[in-house]
């Protein structure tokens, strides 16, 4: 049996531990949702109240220059490039998830016109079937998009194919797809690569590069903690640059946005990515973010993510054996950084544990989802969360009614 | 003569001038570039740290519902509404114009597919006719965008233009074009008419009820004080809503973002227009740039805008004649609330005057510009500023050889 003092000596012994207090937490709550949103850092506060006070406070206009604005989103782009493995000039950060995904398929699409099929997964996150669906029904040739079980990829690979995105970590399940032998599969079939990172930046370990990856795009807000719809970041492998070709483009694209020209004409690298300038309070949030990631390496964090996930398991395999179907892999090659149990009434679990403070989240139809975020969790609050879940499941409280009405006008 | 005792009686009168508190403003400096980059107002920076300390940092991911951030885009949209004089549930904020721009010009082709013509001038924005051409480059028919002159804009409108995309106040000369009057022709054409504001909002009264407008978008970071790259705006005439399709949809949009269907199908009213999430630290900093504008009417800022710049072109009339050429009209109908000195070395004198502590900003290839911004800008500092004009036109300093050196590289 697992003892709570067993979790308290892992904690002694973990050398992220000091991060935490870099982090905002409540008081007598566990935060499983890091998977969904990260929490606020010291460092966010800092450096947005810097640009809001100095930089826009004082500055003003001329900080586009001497504060270094206009270069933000590739600044910012190259602290985050090593958490993906990608090289400095190949990220940058901007916009939001969806649009920097519509880029990258219109993009892709240009490059590939003699073929008619775009592949993902029926298991995708909803939004991204949508715009890959907006931008193939805007590429001038008739494309179809098939949303396909990921298990069937290979099957489904022909020289029809143009495109063939994937998100990396299931966001139901947490299963993390093979980036390598996928993207070497996609690639013999002559199609291209873009990859969603949403769960895994910050979560797994990342290597684009040796892994062939064509582009990718993730988002700031989850296991980066960049704050409620920060920018998002977007990865094009240096060997494409200058040939991909920015659907979407706008000023800070240009190669000379001041000589306000109207003959478009791209920026070298990253920058003909930029479409618009981002909100820079909005980057300051992320790049305050990006400073506790300085301090760690991804091999570390996914050690400490491995082991709570572990633990999570190994508790609720010993104290509730048969109760819930634990859909992420056991396998550790085919796990990210969270767990997700299956239950029939999981929506009754997620809000039962909500009021007792252990903070989880509930995706339809059945799946409980409980993020492991090693920057600020400690093996103790993983105890602590299987008490509570214990808890619950024993006293009945998760078939509350009252739940059942919240779940019926969700 | 206008002396400077002339003008400090004016800010005594002025019923705006308590305003200026609100605001953050370098001592001896003299800020004409608000129509560029609005300055920091107390109530942004409150906002902006409750969303961080309070909202994100305590709330967490319950915010999304406690804290209304799904409904924030439409809220403030809401607040901005009569600003532009459109009603409730007609406006949003979000993205950048040029995202904003995209939809609609995306939407707005969709439903005019039997035209192929878009008409825009020659002197807008540049970055609004690139995401024209390239929205129309993805239209799924051939279409031909046309940058002409607007002022032969009766002569090219026919039953082949889909479209006609304006801005409303050109950003070089000052100019306000006739919303009301140029509207009705469009639709006398069966077209669809879309204002850029960029330079209108929170500077000129409009009222897009009255004038028929069907769509229109903006930017919060210049006369609404948003911040750098604040989230934009954009409206959709009521008559549209539900009819109109977001050509970039996603998951905010959908009409039950929770159930994650594989279909997508749109929110009623400005939600579907949604695409992701913006930064809710974003949009906290332009909320809060909002407050102020709770406390006038746009009749009083109008008023005083015309004084402000009625008193520069006096004074710059009266003590620099036929130094510049001013190109900003005179009469009060044609004129937005900035004023552009066209002048041969206008490069040297921006800079000569940024040295001296008068902010301007040059555009290619000879205009100054002066932003007067009536919230925060006194009638003293327009005549300092003119002052401190004379003195660099007087001295020489504006031909420095370093400004030359500056322009050649830029």
């Amino acid at each position: 049996m697992i003892a709570r003092s067993d979790c308290v000596a892992l904690d002694e012994g973990d050398e992220l531990a000091d991060l935490r207090q870099e982090f905002t937490l409540n008081e007598d709550e566990i935060y499983l949702d890091g998977n969904s949103l990260g929490p606020v850092s010291r460092a966010v506060r800092t450096r947005v109240n810097e640009v809001i006070d100095n930089e826009w406070g004082h500055g003003l206009v001329r900080s586009w220059n001497s504060a270094g604005w206009m270069a933000a989103p590739t600044r910012i782009g190259d602290r985050l490039a090593p958490l993906i493995g990608a090289q400095p000039g190949e990220v940058l950060v901007a916009d939001t998830l969806t649009f920097l995904l519509a880029k990258l398929v219109g993009a892709a699409l240009d490059q590939r016109r003699e073929r008619h099929v775009v592949l993902t997964d029926v298991a995708n996150f909803h939004s991204d079937i949508y715009i890959i669906q907006a931008m193939c029904a805007r590429a001038g040739r008739p494309i179809t998009v098939k949303t396909i079980d990921r298990n069937t990829l290979e099957r489904e690979l022909n020289d029809d194919v143009a495109l063939v995105e994937l998100t990396q970590v299931d966001y139901r399940t947490g299963e993390s797809l093979d980036m390598k032998g996928i993207t070497a599969k996609v690639h013999a079939a002559g199609a291209l690569m873009l990859w969603d990172f949403a769960h895994s930046a910050g979560a797994v370990p990342l290597d684009v590069t040796d892994a062939g990856v064509d582009f990718a795009a993730g988002c700031g807000y989850k296991y980066l903690n960049g704050g409620p719809g920060a920018p998002a970041f977007m990865y094009v492998r240096k060997s494409w640059q200058g040939i991909l070709e920015n659907p979407l483009p706008g000023w800070l694209g240009h190669a000379r946005p001041f000589d306000f020209e109207l003959k478009y004409e791209p920026a070298e690298g990253m920058q003909a990515f930029v479409t618009s300038s981002p909100s820079m309070i909005a980057l300051a949030a992320l790049d305050g973010a990006l400073d506790v990631w300085d301090r760690v390496s991804m091999a570390q964090v996914r050690a400490k993510s491995l082991a709570l996930t572990d633990l999570f398991i190994a508790l609720i395999d010993e104290r509730l054996a048969g109760v819930f179907d634990i859909v992420t892999p056991r396998d550790h090659a085919r796990r990210g950084s969270q767990v997700a149990l299956a239950h029939p009434e999981g929506y009754g679990v997620i809000q039962a544990l909500i009021e007792r403070g252990v903070i989880g989240d509930f995706r339809a139809p059945d799946i409980c989802r409980f993020g492991f975020t090693p920057l600020y969790l400690r093996f103790v609050d993983v105890y602590d969360a299987v008490d509570r879940i214990v808890e619950i499941m024993t006293d009945g409280s998760f078939r509350d009614g009252r739940y059942k009405a919240r779940l019926a006008v969700t």
